[in-house]
């Protein structure tokens, strides 16, 4: 059969399935269907799709017309991501407003009713109604649907509940994996586990179908595992022709190696294909890489959909039927070579560009947000930001304002100018002076007034510097507040966060925070790499990317020039193996103390440089806490971060030791407290 | 003996040991020794005490110091709350710094070393290190010190993962409940379990100790629990004597009356004694509320220690010895009474009041924070954070600030003046309008800059209003900045914050937000109870009280005067009372349209009207999340609350349909759907 024909006509039906192609689907489907026919028993529609959290209605008819088409080409099987009805994560919105969980539900039912010949697998939330009710008050489901009917119920095992996720939080772990049936829906508890055919025979092939998690725990493939069970292990005992996986797992750096190597792995160890689909689209913080891929039995990746976008994708996982894009470069190394702190970037930087812009699209897309504002101040923060915004939303609808202050030099000016060009972004100037020197004005009446009563007067160098940063974001909100759908952009970066260097209510305020997650070393390759791979080159002037970073918000009393951030923090590149070292490998102080690090091998400093360096790192981090809090929505890209919804330290833990305590002095200090 | 002499001894002893007093500790010993001694078989020290979390170094000292002055009066048990070496919660922190871990086991190992005849039990966080390793990190432990030795090791097993709790995140559940043999320390698993003599006997008494939560999931006292095991009932088997329970549980409102009932059930059930120590102090948004007790073996409350205060009581729960203090009024009232909406708050208030005061005081002293300044609007949210913080915080250390525009009434401004004067803290007012003038100014000509290149102008009406709040904050940060561990506070109310009436970078913004938690209906009835009840009484101008409250940012057109936040709005009656029946009763549009409100006993309204107020609610509701989710640290007060780190919504849910979809029109539309 002519499987180039097949990929040509399914990604015309693709456009056509999302709006891109005005055609009428009848042009392609009785072809598609012909070629689908020479692979039936077996065939799989992988719907990769983006659903809005919450928006059953949307969700919905969007799986509705995806069952049709896959009904329509002749199909066995057509799988959706986990939670698919209603968008995953719904976190603690279905304990505060159960409704729609009663929704998700009822819709189901009519979907099921208007299946027929091809066996749908669409994700749900399960309210748990069963009398002597003990346990969480849903399962995370998904429903096998064919014939106008709901034929089987397979509940999660795993429920993740590190980083971005919460699903133990509502969620019963299911104590049983596999199918089970129809008539459990909403009243299923342990006496009704019936312990056969945990398995789906669909056209006379065997799957074994199991929801995220549950294939993220093989005991032979992790050198440590989180659950005792293993939901895979258990389905193969029914020896299954396939494998299939329902996901809904975000991107981070790291995780699409570590996902290939263990899909590979299971499907190989098991001698079973593995077919895996996941969710695509961001939700807040998470962006979804979509990613969905299918093995052979001996662990060959025979198909992968694309990554961060829409896709569906045929295939047939016995008959080794599928479609290969591009793997993400890297992919062949394996992830121990990947644990050491590197400045090389190159592999991650494609996935890191798509991570935040499908991040940015989907949070305006879906909250109904169209236009962004931003400050430009010339320097590799808000470049960066800029160029990501232009490409998410479209040049037209970013607004780059140059707010320069006294200190902002000329070169700083001509750069963000010559920036705003090259993108093709609106831009204009608007001088802060006279609104920070009326500020400046008030604050001397104000503050010799609090003076007077408080008998003190701290006297922060950076009070006026605030001030910039303040009226900036003044300025920004303003537009917000008058123009519709449009939203300012906070440009901190992760390097300057972890050192509490951003200013609250300046430039850490907006409503969304695009590069929170991305340090600054990664910062200077992502520019390079932004100027090389988008289609109009060079758009960053390369003085953006040789300048020393700095706020330009102060003066160095000792050099007379605009403070460089550096001199006030310590270099970037020893700061991001810092925090590499803490968020990677655990490691503390000490072990700092004792690691070479890689700024070593290329500089010569003292050990009291390097104490010093660590010191302040340590300082600044414990009261830049309360800074991360209140952050707003961010794209988690690295494979740790700071986002409040990811990690969580109490702001009230200032006092926490990182060096540690020597023996003696414990025993000393005890005796001490003894009465 | 002389029990009322014992209780005048310990309170001076507390005062000592808290360093309120100076005065040896030796002067008292002698006499609370020979006191003790008429009960020692089975007495206990319960020491409520206000842990620093993470600050190992601080919590072990005032452990030794405690285990010490038990050992000289000659208790035969002294029991501390969950964790106490660590503080409660430690969240992620331990994940990220898992040198603290170490850090703990090696403070305990040292304390254990200088116990002798007095038996500690001492929570602390236990990692796993035993080999092929399978599950969480780490336990949540107790070790029962005595002899200069570890005697035994209690593990929890039941791990809350709802509202503020996130223990699932990083603990693992022991496998079984009671003492293990101190070989085990962080070499515990399932192998090694030892099945009998779970119960500890100290000096020929049983005890059956346990770990908060653990005490929760009695089954015939909740109508559903959220686990299968229920620890107590596993102790019970043993027959211990007493029963201990060790906890971190943080104050909510109807929680301590929820904690008596099911602590009395449990004694009583049991005919076992039950002795429960909670941690105090408060962390970030969780305030912990102590009021430690002890039941007798009817379920009799024998003694209670203070509420938010530390306190070392001395008990033998079998010879009935203890300290009954007031309790909490209305605890002779049934919880299926206080689940009716009601306007009433008396009950409640002085819990309120003392949450956010203890909330306040850990969060600024903790944090080595001291002073608060406020804009004073002379309305009644910027006034009763005032109170607050003036008796949190002393009000030598509190600045209200009165920052009138040209909206602001000269009732508004000598109300603030009178209630500043009225409560002793500093004061002084500056006017804003030249900084909104130049901001105004400075807007025109950028606003008419982005209008030609976006060709759209939105002309929000709030646009000028929120200058004015921006302006605010600007000098409040600015204050901030000058003055060393000055802290602006954010003075939104909770029915404001549902409705996103907050100004993002104005009211909404600073360090802390002391009444983000409490409804507006409330704040009224608390502003009255302050009147009354503190010791300078009416410190509030009645005035304030009196007025409709606005944010005067604004004209209304209709009236002329300042719009009035329920004209925007709705009654604040009806807007709280939709708030409370989404929290505590889980109802949804169509539920509210059926039920009848208490607001509609007094007032007559059309089923238009109510749609109307309700249309509203749930759309402002749906685009305020983003706000909650960058609110400063706040107190969660009430039962259920809107904290981002107490509740979870994704803001990216803004399309949920919270009313719902008739049969009819879900299968039309999925018809339609359909290719």
């Amino acid at each position: 059969m002519d499987i180039k024909r097949l990929y040509e006509l399914s990604e015309t039906a693709d456009k056509i399935l999302q709006g891109k192609l005005n055609t009428d689907i009848n042009t392609v489907i009785p072809e598609i269907k012909e070629l689908v026919s020479n692979f039936k028993q077996g065939s799989i529609g992988i719907a990769q799709l983006n659903p809005i959290v919450g928006d059953i209605e949307y969700n919905s008819k969007k799986i509705m017309k995806y069952i049709s088409y896959a009904t329509k080409i002749d199909l066995d099987l057509v799988v959706f991501p986990e939670l698919s009805i209603m968008g995953y994560p719904i976190e603690d919105t279905i304990d505060r407003h159960p409704i729609i969980v009663e929704e998700n539900i009822r819709w189901l039912k009519e979907i099921a009713k208007l299946t027929s010949t091809t066996t749908a697998v669409v994700g749900f939330v399960e309210p748990r109604f069963y009398k002597n009710k003990t346990g969480k008050k849903y399962y995370n489901s998904l429903a096998i649907l064919s014939d106008g009917k709901i034929q089987g119920i397979i509940r999660k095992s795993l429920l993740p509940n590190y980083s971005e996720f919460n699903d133990y939080r509502y969620i019963e772990p299911s104590p049983v994996v596999g199918s089970q049936p129809a008539d459990t829906l909403t009243m299923f508890d342990e006496d009704s586990i019936i312990d056969s055919n945990k398995t789906n025979i669909i056209n006379g092939i065997k799957y074994g179908i199991s929801i995220c998690e549950d294939c993220w725990n093989n005991k032979s493939f992790f050198s440590s595992t989180i659950y005792d069970k293993d939901p895979i292990e258990e389905l193969s005992k029914e020896k299954p022709n396939v494998f299939i996986n329902c996901s809904a797992s975000p991107s981070r750096a790291k995780k699409e190696q570590l996902k290939h190597n263990m899909l590979s792995f299971i499907s190989e160890n098991y001698k079973i294909p593995f077919v895996y689909v996941n969710q695509v689209g961001a939700v807040d913080n998470s962006s979804f890489d979509g990613s969905s891929r299918v093995f052979n039995r001996e662990g060959v990746l025979l198909a992968r959909a694309k990554s961060f976008e829409e896709q569906f994708l045929i295939v047939n996982p016995l008959q080794e039927i599928g479609k290969i894009y591009p793997l993400t470069k890297g992919l062949e190394k394996s992830l121990t070579e990947e644990k050491v702190f590197s400045l090389d970037y190159e592999n991650d930087l494609e996935r890191t560009y798509k991570t935040i812009l499908q991040g940015i699209q989907d949070y305006f897309n879906k909250n109904g947000l169209k236009r962004a504002c931003l400050g430009l101040s010339g320097g590799l923060d808000s470049t960066v930001c800029a160029v990501l915004l232009a490409d998410a939303l479209g040049k037209e609808n970013v607004f780059g304002v140059s707010m320069p202050s006294k200190i902002t030099s000329k070169e700083s000016r001509s750069d963000a100018e010559q920036l705003a060009k090259n993108l093709g972004i609106n831009y204009t100037e608007i001088p802060i002076k006279e609104m920070v020197d009326t500020t400046n004005k008030m604050f001397d009446n104000l503050f010799s007034e609090v003076e007077t009563k408080w008998n003190c007067r701290y006297k922060k160098s950076f009070t006026q510097d605030n001030i910039q940063a303040r009226s900036r974001a003044m300025y920004l909100w303003g537009i917000s507040n008058e123009f519709a759908s449009c939203v300012p952009i906070a440009t901190s970066d992760k390097s300057e966060l972890y050192m509490g260097y951003a200013t609250i209510n300046g430039d850490m305020s907006g409503g969304f925070a695009p590069i929170a997650d991305v340090p600054k070393t990664k910062l200077f390759a992502f520019a390079r790499w932004l100027n090389s791979n988008r289609t109009e080159k060079n758009a960053i002037p390369e003085a953006i990317i040789l300048k020393r970073p700095g706020a330009e918000l102060a003066i160095d009393e000792r050099t007379g020039k605009p403070l460089i951030a550096e001199d006030a923090l310590m270099p970037y590149e020893f700061l991001d193996e810092v925090i590499w070292r803490i968020e990677n490998k655990h490691e503390y102080y000490q072990d700092m103390i004792e690691s070479k690090f890689l700024y070593e091998k290329t500089h010569t400093i003292t050990k009291e440089q390097k104490e010093e360096w660590l010191n302040k790192f340590y300082k600044r981090m414990s009261t830049s806490l309360y800074k991360w809090s209140i952050l707003p929505p961010s794209v988690i890209v690295e494979s740790r971060s700071i986002n409040k919804y990811d990690y969580r330290q109490p702001i009230t833990s200032s006092h926490i030791n990182y060096k540690g305590t020597s023996s003696d002095d414990i025993k000393s200090i005890l005796l001490s407290a003894k009465l």
